[in-house]
């Protein structure tokens, strides 16, 4: 029972996430009108009855019970509500309600342990393995990090915004890195490798996944970049003899990889590592924007018009489909 | 013996910060080329006797012990030298060297103590007393935090460039803030005041003194906003309920206290007392500067040209000297 | 009777701004569909009755008498009016209609003058008080501009938009001005008050209140900061030896304080005065801004997204209402 | 006896302006070095009789009769002083100081009579017209505005950086509008054209001639488009019946006329002939700073670097020199 | 039957361009929603018959006959479609569907060719003439360039967007070029109006007339700067002798008539010519908009907001309709 | 006899590129100084006899015959000359004169070879070989195109620049590009590895190897961008039936390979390929220009400071020479 195929006149019972709620008055009644959401996408329904009451006890982000029918309202389809409960953790699983990677979490979990596998340096190879062990204390961090990694988005809307984004990004920067390095004598390969890896770690801290992805007050605040840099120079700090310096250079790959202050870095690249850091970056999130636009439409020729870079894109005319 | 007051003819006996040095050759002789510094100055240097041997035996930014003549060459004065050794540390007083604050460390010492009194927040008056006692393990962190902080500059060149800068420039915002919060109710005027004492708090990790203030490799790798991010971070961990909010408030201040990423801030202002910060420390770097540019020439009417700022500063006609 | 504060099935009687009209057609008969406004708020309004004739009648940004009721049409609250005039001058009051400062007239004008007392300068102490007192000849200005000034706001939209908001803001200025002169020695302090008084006198001559704010003609096409310097300019030439350094000076603080050419200043300040004036008018009126929203929601956590600096705003988890 | 024709080995005797001085020591004794500048261009010189003496009695910016001979040092020419004092007003014509406009002043002044004569507009007539007479009271403004204006550089250094310029480019501007008004009707060319004769007029205040052009006081606090929008501002105040409509566009013409707020301008363009009067001050200012640099240098092919456009400019291969 | 005229209760009966087409779905029925569009201006349409076949014989771009009731729905007018079939070519003439320019085709190559006629250097004359009967071979070029050149537009929506827009723009610009060449000399006139006819060439492949103007594939990824500059390469090519300096100075014309690289022009201006080129191009299509925005609300005083510009436009307040 | 190796004392014996020449005067007596370079670097040289004539004889850019010894001036070392004059073409190899890459004009040949065999596409296998062949008539095309593409550089100063710096920098992109195309399902790696190949084929015009490279007349006024669009887009139309769209596809790659109009490029990149060209031609040329840093300094720790990109680079601190 996706949203994305549901049609008019088709009774609805399934699990949705509330997107939005809002109370409103027409012809002296009260109604709920709501946004629900599931992986494949989102649709308005409307409740009637007790909407004073039900609007109480749903909260916005929580994952509800809902039953009804699929209606046409303006033009647009919606769900006229019959009723709806706050759902019970036991009953749905997150994945029929976020959309997730096409990798399972076990798979972007091998590839991980597989990288970490090939680093020789001891100690990144080290700080890497505590990463996939560490469980600090305190609030938004009593359980084991590495596991939220393994879960995160890499982003609310623009790229790999889905259930293992995160690591799927982060990989597959690991795997061009690997590619990439012999070209560039300058660069110390295994040093980059771990930039791959841990460069976005802090999007842990920066999204939580309430039905949908939004943002924490964390992530608003001190933001990602350095959500991950203060928690991989705590992992060093951990780590008895890591090189002060080799703290530093991963730090700096960390807060330079997104390029310049007007794109969110702190710090501009300094070392041949950030520079090619960066730009694999830059590579692989442009292309994971086009892959998720693709997705969308998966029509030959020209795009809808894309705010965010302000341009169409073209597929070429006779593009099969991926 | 001031570099500033030295003539051309004058015996120098004293001690330099060694800026810059060079071996270069001049009718198939070697000599050494100098640039040599203090509190007040800087002037060059040329010594011929043994220039090869005196060049391994030099670093740059260490202190020497210099003998010589003040000359003039290519109408410019420098210093013929005669004799030079490296200075023993127990020879020399850091403050001949290098240029420092009209406070006193004692003075600045208890400006921050009285702030600390002042603040009836139980967390935050916690956090600020660790961090006047906090002596963190580790390389460049073993020694008493906050002795650093009274000593470090708070900039390389544009303002408040000398020992107890930092101090002096984080008090007077302190002050500051103090006096504008009650303007605006929206405003938390103790959060104000830690984040105005703690803002700068990374640049203890971005300068070195070493006969002058350059930036060590954390400074440029990392940078000071966030040395000190995680640095008030680690502190706020070690504190006991210390509440997650009031640490994301309190970074927030530090990361975003530039204003914007072109200015290195990773994050803009979000909250009232982060508005408040950026502006009272644009307005004290500012002024900090043009007291700077001032001391220089301290003479009525339009000053040089200020490359920084792609201007000419006006003083007024008849400015008494202040 | 304030729109705020209207309900569905209520019964209106009052007098309200119109703040837009049109004259359209639905099932081949015309109608008259209105945006009105009063201090509160703003709300719209349909008529049946004589549309077209009374269309002609109502002028865009006058008051007008109104009666009807409130209903409910596609889920936002409307009137539907029965009669509606122009309204008289003597029936109703400007503080009807437009929102104003939380201080009086009286209070403001009451601040102004014990700022002009304060300052020993002689010339700029004439300068004040002829611009207390003036009363120039000719089309927009033949009233006494220290009236205008009292009534006007500082912006339409963004912050101190009501009547009192420019005199208001100017005020909090020069307290603050006066608080922060003692830090910084090369500020000449009376200067400094003088143009936090004056620098956005202008504003007289930018808005005009026609039951609500909009520019003038003047106000685009020479623009605040222009017909300020001008009518400043002009009361200097009336004093007898006004120094010209000294207007100079003063025109300096009104045409430099936006701080660049790209947030509308034609001069970048270059004096110590400048320099500061530019420092508070932005914390100032950046803080003005918060404590609009801020009382627009009154709601702990984050606000709603502000378009305007791209942000959202977060007051904290528990901030009282103040 | 131009500069640019001085040669090794000559004698000199003439009158130069004084645009640096500086009192240096060589050897322990003292000497002057000047530079020295007159309509064709500049050139060092020192002096080593009296020179501590000398410089006392010598202004910057004033004009000085020098004897000496002209000499190589370091592979540059310089003028060795034997006297040197200041020059009396009756001495020099300041033709032979300052580089100056291809046309005469009667040149210049009669093409504006013929400009003023050919508008029909009664109120932009009497307002040229008083223009042409005006003798304001007071510091700077003592004497006929127009003299000023007619003699008045339009640039320091990048276009129509000569006496007459301001009146050269203003009338040439003047003529192009008339050119090009007809193909715009949405343009009122009056209006356009006087735009274009007075749009830099606040120019006569923002530099002063003192051997070569330099920025006055007011040329940097205020700025010509300030001084120029108060100028004409209070020109219409004195024209009994002038429309205040009329004035906002004639001080828009001013006040927009650099564009934007990056290039200077505190209002953008707004009205048809605010557009067209932007575009053609663009055209005659780059093209004036073109041919300025032609005049250099003459030679076919690629020019020297410009820094300020960051470019070279091309003549084509065979030109001829015009 | 043009659309800007149609009344709510007409019956319609004419051709108009389909814009936009949609299949919806409202209470179990399929509909057709529509927007038909003429030379006049834009119109919603709705079909219930036959609405699914329908859709698929209609293609966005094609011109088609309409029969149907203009009425209002949600207060805005549109056309309750009876009938609607593809138009054929022989029934309806291109300039009922699109907008035109007040010039002939005819009169626009009367004075192409009379530009053409004024040119003496022979290169550019052949050039000139080539273009003039230029028929290459292959997919979008089989047909006589110059016939595409008398019908493109200057653009799609912002200026000169109507049929003849092109001819028109760049026919006032060599008449303006011509005007304005006499004032500098180092300007080669003759390559200036050779420039100014061709600058916009590439257009003719940047934009289809599809019942309204829309982008071309290969206006969007090669360009029309790109488009032209092949183009007037590869006919300089074909004319023997062609200097190849003259190639590439007219090239360098083409390519920098933007002015800088945000705007879109690959290369900056470097010749005389071409910085004349750029300033005319400005001012003639930023006027030409002025122009089309006049032609929209011919009502004196203040424009709409115009958004690609970021103002208001002002009039004047008597302004005679032109 | 590299330059580089050169001591002072020794005799020097050989052939130099002139890059700079300048006769000046000294004491009454001409002299010639001329800047000399080889493919190790530069040094400057005097000559005093036959000053003059000899001036005559040297023209920028050609290759001398070199005897003299080197000597110290001002602490720099320089040649005194005692012969010069023009070299024959059969007496040196351009190799001694300019740098060139590590790769062989024949490895990079094979390499450009076996790209072309791997391509499927017959369309781009075509215009691959052709490009390989064709010999186009007309002045600067008289010779094979790839003969000058293997010679060429790839940048005047930043990076690649020296002899087979263009053909080595492309093809390790198409390495890289074949390397990375696999992660993008929307990338078609034959056009893309096409378009890598090509992407800078217009630098064949741009420069001149001239004892050292400039920029070439067409370099400046057409620039590479669009020299090598002519280029690709003429070789397309000579090959029979090459798709319309393939064409505008490998134009828009070599048309917005640099990403923005601010970077050069007229087009923003718009198709899958479009993005992944740019942002390999990004990371390959800046670690390219990181490389050509390295080899100059080849030192551990920090670089000296980098105008171009504004930032010092930071090789680690035990780095080994590579």
């Amino acid at each position: 029972m996706e949203i994305r195929n549901l049609k008019a006149g088709e009774e609805v019972s399934g699990f949705f996430a509330v997107r939005k709620k809002e109370l409103k008055e027409y012809d002296s009644r009260f109604f709920l009108k709501l946004e629900l959401g599931d992986a494949s996408g989102r649709l308005d329904a409307v409740l009637w009855e007790d909407a004073a009451t039900t609007n109480h006890q749903l909260e916005v982000g929580s994952v509800v019970k809902v039953k009804g029918t699929v209606t046409t309202y303006r033009e647009d389809l919606q769900i006229n509500v019959r009723n709806i409960r706050p759902a019970k953790q036991e009953e749905f699983s997150l994945d029929e309600i976020l959309p997730r990677s096409k990798f399972s979490t076990e798979e972007l979990e091998k590839r991980f342990v597989e990288e970490v596998r090939r680093v020789k340096n001891q100690h990144l190879k080290k700080l890497l393995e505590l990463f996939m062990t560490d469980r600090p204390l305190g609030s938004a961090r009593d359980k084991k990090i590495f596991d939220a990694y393994l879960e995160a988005p890499a982003g609310k809307l623009w790229h790999h915004n889905y259930i293992g984004g995160l690591a799927e990004h982060s990989l597959q920067m690991a795997e061009i890195a690997r590619n990439v390095a012999p070209f560039y004598p300058q660069v110390d390969a295994e040093l980059l490798v771990s930039g791959a890896l841990l460069h976005d770690c802090g999007k842990v801290w920066q999204y939580r996944a309430v039905g949908f992805f939004d943002y924490t007050t964390e992530g608003r605040l001190v933001g990602h970049i350095n959500s991950g840099d203060h928690y991989i120079a705590s992992l060093a700090e951990k780590i008895e003899n890591f090189p002060a310096e080799l703290t530093w250079r991963l730090r700096h790959l960390i807060l330079s990889h997104q390029g310049t202050g007007e794109q969110g870095s702190p710090i501009v690249p300094q070392t041949p590592e950030a520079f090619v850091l960066y730009a694999i970056d830059e590579l692989d999130s442009k292309m994971g924007a086009l892959a998720r636009i693709w997705e969308k439409e998966k029509k030959a020729g020209w795009s809808e018009y894309i705010n965010l870079i302000d341009r169409y894109i073209y597929w070429g005319e006779n593009r099969i489909q991926t």
